[in-house]
């Protein structure tokens, strides 16, 4: 037995003699999920949980450290996540969301991107396989068999992708868009469009396929303006059109399109929410810096990136495979939305 | 020798033997680091070079891999980059541009936060050594001493912190500050204040130190409004003292503190830029989202992210230690900034 203060090295020696996270769990009563959370993220469990976690931890010469798994049952305490595009705004809380959980669960989170490309996920997955215990992919651009086959050497999640035998988190975006149907028709709106993102994206795709049932079903007309750059140009491009088009109100496929519009409205003196309402999704940072702040249907990536890690936990620890998580997106009325002017609500700011 | 086709194996057997980066370079007759390039991101070299790099791997059946540095060389092909906050959004493009130049020199990059704790990070940073080649520590809330100490044992670059006998990088805050209050001057302004941050922000005090001396220098006075958080919120709450003040051009610490400032005045129906000009700090994204959109200073953590990771492997690979970099900043005129109205210049929004 080591004597040495604990707290005198960053790594004790005679670690690997040393309790585990299970022993102070038991000592304490609680699971090693809470010891985790005691020592790692003050202030996410009460003071008194802590204070005793820290009293068994202390008694046992504890320290956590996220190489213990490691050395203990030949796994690396490390997984990874492969963003398809490190720059796409909807990713950064999927990031903080991974990295702190991972943190709090005593993982290392590696950060890796195949800039769009198939070939460079596919080989930074297979290049990362043997130094993790499992992968996320995030937006994969990878083919089915190509996934599973992946899943089939080491634990893995899908993100924002559906595959048959793997795990998946999506967003639900139902949820978000029925809310955002039932204010706009409350308020008074009959008359709708949806600015398309991309022609291959399959989240444009899943949200006007949404769209397209829902509004109808209350009372609303809607049309597809698009498809337009997923960027605050395409927005801006897509003025002209939303104009002609007739409608009091517009939801864009992501909330840079949103922004560029709304920006795109301003300089040409229409006023937003008065003359027009404007809709995003993904509620990304900065949709509140506008004027007016973008209503927009939050698409909760902190939670996803929250759940992917744990599902990815799951798989490592206790072997439970291929569960599929939908979490909720969320309607964020914010001031970008108002009812139709009464002079034009019949056709829209087509008639200004 | 391993006859079959390399890109039927994402690890090709026989991996140890196979030709290195530096044996396509010869071959080719450029750089590794161009090689480096022409395999991982595409478009980055001409499409000759490419076409030449690529002919070189196929000949030498040579296939980029992380891991090949670790193989060959007893290192792990992975650093870690620890922050003090993950959810500051300044860090965003720090992240980012670690994650490209890391990919496109063939390390791997692990995530670490320390959520402002000294403990968290000196844990996190002793953790992680002995599984990483070295470590990049951004806004360290460590002691020079200890940063010494983990320099000592591996590769290690601060970020946003000086510290004797270690690399580092940080903005040169001068370059960007010197073109605002040029451009300040030149349209009409004589009295500015600026919008301090936090008490114990080392990046606040180096600001407000370089305002004044600089902004007396060109005739301008200044006074210092604050200290208040870093938020929209701290921003909100300046406009009553903003007004007090008699002036007519605000400096925030940091854009949310401009965008807050922006909102608050709007509210009150003070016209920006018309009768209050306001600049910002650092450029982070949606400062652009605003209306006005937001004229700023640019911290360039693209930048510092991609010259912190090449320091890094400099140290790693070259053993080139002890280096500073001063990165520029850079002002960015916007929108938020315009001649102050000739009805109340002399004293500013005081007397509205």
């Amino acid at each position: 037995m080591n004597e040495r203060r604990v707290s005198d090295h960053p790594v004790p020696r005679g670690y690997r003699k040393s309790a585990t996270i299970y022993d102070v769990a038991q000592l304490a009563g609680v699971s090693p999920s809470t010891v985790s959370r005691a020592l790692n993220m003050s202030g996410r469990v009460s003071a008194k949980t802590e204070r005793l976690v820290k009293v068994a931890a202390a008694t046992l010469q504890f320290r956590f450290n996220p190489r213990a798994r490691s050395l203990q049952t030949g796994r690396t305490g490390t997984f990874a996540l492969i963003l398809s595009d490190i720059t796409n705004p909807v990713y950064f809380d999927l990031v903080r969301g991974a990295e702190r959980v991972a943190a709090c669960e005593g993982y290392a989170l590696i950060l890796a991107e195949s800039q769009e490309s198939a070939e460079n996920e596919s080989n930074a997955a297979a290049g990362l396989q043997s130094s993790v215990d499992g992968i996320i992919l995030v937006a994969s651009r990878l083919g089915d068999a190509r996934i599973r086959e992946l899943a089939q050497r080491k634990p893995l999640v899908v993100v924002n992708r559906q595959v048959d035998a793997v795990s998946g988190v999506v967003p639900n975006v139902r949820t978000g868009i029925r809310h955002a149907l039932d204010h706009l028709a409350a308020i008074g709106h009959r008359r709708l469009a949806f600015l398309s993102g991309p022609t291959n994206s399959w989240m444009s795709e899943l949200r006007w396929n949404t769209l397209i049932v829902e509004a109808p079903a209350r009372g609303m007309s809607i049309v597809e303006i698009g498809p337009g750059a997923p960027t605050l140009e395409g927005g801006r491009q897509s003025l002209c059109r939303v104009r002609a088009a007739g409608v009091t109100a517009v939801i864009a496929y992501n909330d840079l399109m949103a922004i560029g519009l709304l920006q795109a409205s301003h300089e040409a003196r229409i006023s937003v929410p008065a003359d027009l309402s404007i809709l995003g999704f993904d509620d990304i940072f900065g949709s509140n810096f506008t004027t007016p702040a973008l209503t927009t249907i939050r698409s909760p990536f902190h939670e996803v990136g929250t759940v992917a890690v744990q599902q990815l936990i799951m798989e490592i620890e206790h072997q439970r495979y291929q569960v599929d998580h939908a979490i909720d997106t969320q309607f964020i009325e914010r001031e970008s939305t108002a009812p139709p002017n009464r002079h034009h609500s019949s056709d829209g700011i087509g008639t200004l």
